[in-house]
């Protein structure tokens, strides 16, 4: 559905042509001080306009629509909403006819009995991480400045180097994928609640919900199923948890153990790619050729740090406030 | 938290040591067929006793303590109990002094202050596992026999070959860890519920619950990562959604597009390993020799088929009768 | 929380002086007609302007920010949001000095800090539901024509003539309180859900939502108590399960028996009385002669029936998704 | 579902003539101390036997099978498990024939399609409260000594004494009803969570899952419908929220104010009266003259009490945690 966290509960909604994204946020204490711009350095962080992103440039600008009041939030759920100004749904009537391969438009329709909103994507669409954006600000807010959330782009169509990376892309007239790597620092130990709620759990939930996202590993991840035990094994080192190297990527048992938090994602690249394709033409019930128009990232991975970011402060902060509920016998 | 699932919720508890572990199966429809023995092929999948899995063996056998009824469901919730009859603690005894590296030892009693149940691991263990086994079984008959959940090995210690890399492991008296690939075949299109609840942060989200899984990843996966578009996006070919391709793994937008779903997720090698190792003495504050001592397995991937084979099923239980509920206008 | 339901899941928002309350609803099928002057009609019964409410009008009109598409439901989630355009928040500038006996300002100081909305009520406003009313409009849509929903005024300030009591309370320059019954007839058997998700359980959670309400019984209620169980129960007198009498409200065991629902709520009188009132002054620390100014209901019972009638088919659109989840075997 | 509770969460399960019945608590603290002694003083309060109770008598001896270790919560999930060993399951053999007016047999064949457990009344026995009883214990352990949670009988079939109600009802052969009062003392202000989980929602949503219960009302409850708002309003007197008079019964807003927490609840006459009834054969299709066998309660309002403490206890619990959760900005 469209909601995620116990705590720190976030709902999303919006289409990407229909009249305004938003998100409503459930949980956050009272007092933190939040205003517009708070959220305009990550937001833009987020926009389109660099070299190898879509042309589309919206305003996107977050309205407050609830929960705050004298810059300070007030208990109550916040609703922050994104009009959407910029939109050209002429650009995607034909899809109904051609399905684009890589997007949702086919299952969609089969899911929602073509009643969608299949303009751009509608729900599916990126658009919406506006909203993970925005409520990643809050939950960074409640993180606070000992913990530090960073997300950078590992590897672009294969390249390490991103701009040679996207060099590649462009003259090859099609579109790439990437890595993204995210670090947390200044974590304390014992975030996470067994069974089912791991750190991997819930950070891979909500890292999932980025559209283009395919894999997801912590620590030495794939590569450690090629390692041994004690190559593996992170060796205790001192009294705070401290290891000498860190496998396990800051998370033992499905618990942060005081350790750097490291994990990456594999984005697929862009399904809108310059290229022709061929798919099936619903009308005619051929395969045809197919071209998708419209304004589109020719590398959706470079939009993807601050997303990643957001959606691993969200789950941090979540996890926060149901360790900070528990006033521990021996504490 | 201890359970998940929206619908088909599971909610497991137990420790390794303790006097049981079990399983809480809430959101059963009634009249399913289900009896102790259904349950016995999926638990001797998971069981230990084969080379490289620890020589623990314990019956494992389902009590079926209530929501059955003249061996069929109620509607009621399921419990299964199983009994632990064959633990030796005093293995454990050590553990409060030395940390094991890879182990929640270090964490649980951070988080827990020391009062965490720290036999064999207590609720950290893999024994818990025996409960998604269980859940599975029952969650394989709401799929039905037209959807079929198979996983398999795909490499041990870095082999193609489980015996060669289990050979390997042997020879070097260390643990290793292995890549399991799980196939589903016979989905209908259309499950999975945006924007959070994809098919993929679901089974991901459930996925690293099972202890020693570091990475997941769909289709191609990290591999989507340096493809282009053209060459990853999967054409459909024909009305009923068939791709010539399936490097999405049957998931286009976070929902099943009718062709086989397939993921990959990474072991570690087995924390336990049988080499020496250097790790804190909490009572010393030195770092110091440590060896693991217990019953243990050398890889424990090898356990793992049928243990995401049962999460998977769950996930895909839980999604059919979440889309089961809404009587579409147009249908 | 601010969020209620399983599938048909409400989550409301907003403030009564803030610029906006709202509602986002999750779970609603796709293909439902739906634009906003199907609102009009439920939101015109719950407005201010007859004889006993507020003189503040708002023009309440409900606008659909996402989920609806080519006036149709899309599966995606509804958000409606409702303008804030008449307020006049220098009415309850002198609440911070005076907490308004029977009002949420004290509680709602020590809980947020000072940092709540306090202006009108803020979150705790009668204003919000607004959204509830909303929220039933739809879940109406999902109940169809065969299941009718109706509630009444069935007592205001002790006179079973509504004119009568409020002339009453008119002519005593006091606010009043009332008695509201709900009746839902058409309803299938087997609606609810064991162990705690009893009919009583759900609609009583979410007719305790709605500001004022301080009571709720079932069928005969509170009257029970002093029956007889031959008196009390309801024979069966066919196949269909029909009762000779229903002093059980059409629930037994948690679950509908195809009888009529029926349920009262007890409205206490509108905090806000014109009279004078003894209270606390925050400041002086003494207890002093205060007077409500601002603009207020006579006898808020007067506007609850909508609201109770859109709460009640909230909850059984939700129970009825529920039940359709579930593919029974034997079906 | 069969799951209560956002931090504090209960799952009940069994069956009154299955093997057992049993409660799974997830969310609990470590370190709190507990043993089976700890439950037997409430399980005692419960237990059938006394004038007006039903002879059967179980040994109620509750089985810790997970979560506790030597003596102390570990914060892993605790499961309670309650043998059934008395049973006289051949007096239910002929509900199939006769469903008892009242009780849930009737509907529970509709939505279960004849696989319920019927015997005794299968999962909606009232034997499942046990588990209430149990989770209430270790509730009131989080609650610690300054909060008293405290359930009477108010009334019995009419009668303020209870003696006089139980003596009428055994000299009339017939069963009767009653009204539990709870109050709990020593709250701290603030407790609730706006919009949908208020304090009156909450209590009202499990004390509804208590079987037989079909009202409840807070403080003045249904005599506030007739109270004037001057009378019913209460005049904060200290700094403290002290309140002069306690019409709202310790809530406002949906919050506590730092007064006493009243209650009470409508309980019907126990359904299986020795009376004759008249009720549907279904075999017969014919209204029949029906004789209830079994051993029965002639007032379950008796045995209410500590349930009603019990989710009074859950629920306070949840609140409690939910808002230490909170570290409020301003503390």
């Amino acid at each position: 559905m469209n909601s995620f966290g116990r705590i720190f509960r976030v709902n999303v909604f919006g289409e990407s042509h229909g009249e305004s994204v938003g998100v409503n946020i459930d949980g956050i204490p009272a007092g933190i001080p939040l205003k517009q711009e708070d959220f305009l350095y990550d937001l833009g962080r987020r926009k389109a306009g660099a070299k190898g992103t879509t042309p589309r440039k919206e305003d996107d600008l977050p309205f407050l629509k609830s929960g705050v009041f004298n810059d300070h939030t007030t208990g109550a759920p916040i609703t922050i909403l994104f009009e959407n100004n910029n939109t050209r749904s002429a650009d995607y009537a034909k899809l109904r006819e051609f399905p684009r391969p890589g997007h949702a438009d086919f299952v969609a329709t089969q899911k929602f009995g073509g009643f969608e909103d299949y303009r751009g994507g509608g729900h599916f669409s990126g658009r919406l991480t506006l909203n993970l954006v925005a409520a990643g600000v809050i939950a960074k807010k409640i993180l606070g400045d000992k913990i530090q959330v960073n997300a950078t782009l590992k590897e672009v169509g294969g390249f390490a180097d991103a701009e040679e990376g996207l060099a590649a892309a462009i003259a090859a007239k099609d579109s790439v994928g990437g890595i993204v790597e995210c670090t947390v620092d200044g974590l304390p130990i014992g975030l996470g609640e067994p069974f089912f709620d791991s750190v991997e759990s819930n950070i891979a939930h909500a890292a999932f919900a980025i559209p283009a996202i395919k894999g997801i590993e912590f620590g030495a991840g794939f590569a450690a199923a090629k390692m041994k035990g004690l190559e593996h094994n992170d060796p205790i080192i001192d009294a705070s948890g401290k290891t000498a190297t860190n496998h396990a990527g800051g998370v033992v048992g499905g618990i942060t153990n005081g350790n750097q938090l490291v994990f990456r994602v594999a984005v697929k690249p862009t399904s809108s790619t310059p290229k022709d394709q061929q798919t099936l033409n619903i009308a005619s019930g051929e395969v045809e050729t197919f071209s998708v128009k419209g304004r589109h990232d020719l590398c959706i991975a470079l939009r993807v740090p601050v997303v990643l970011e957001a959606i691993t402060a969200m789950v941090l902060a979540d996890f926060m406030m149901l360790e900070a509920r528990i006033p521990r016998v021996n504490k």
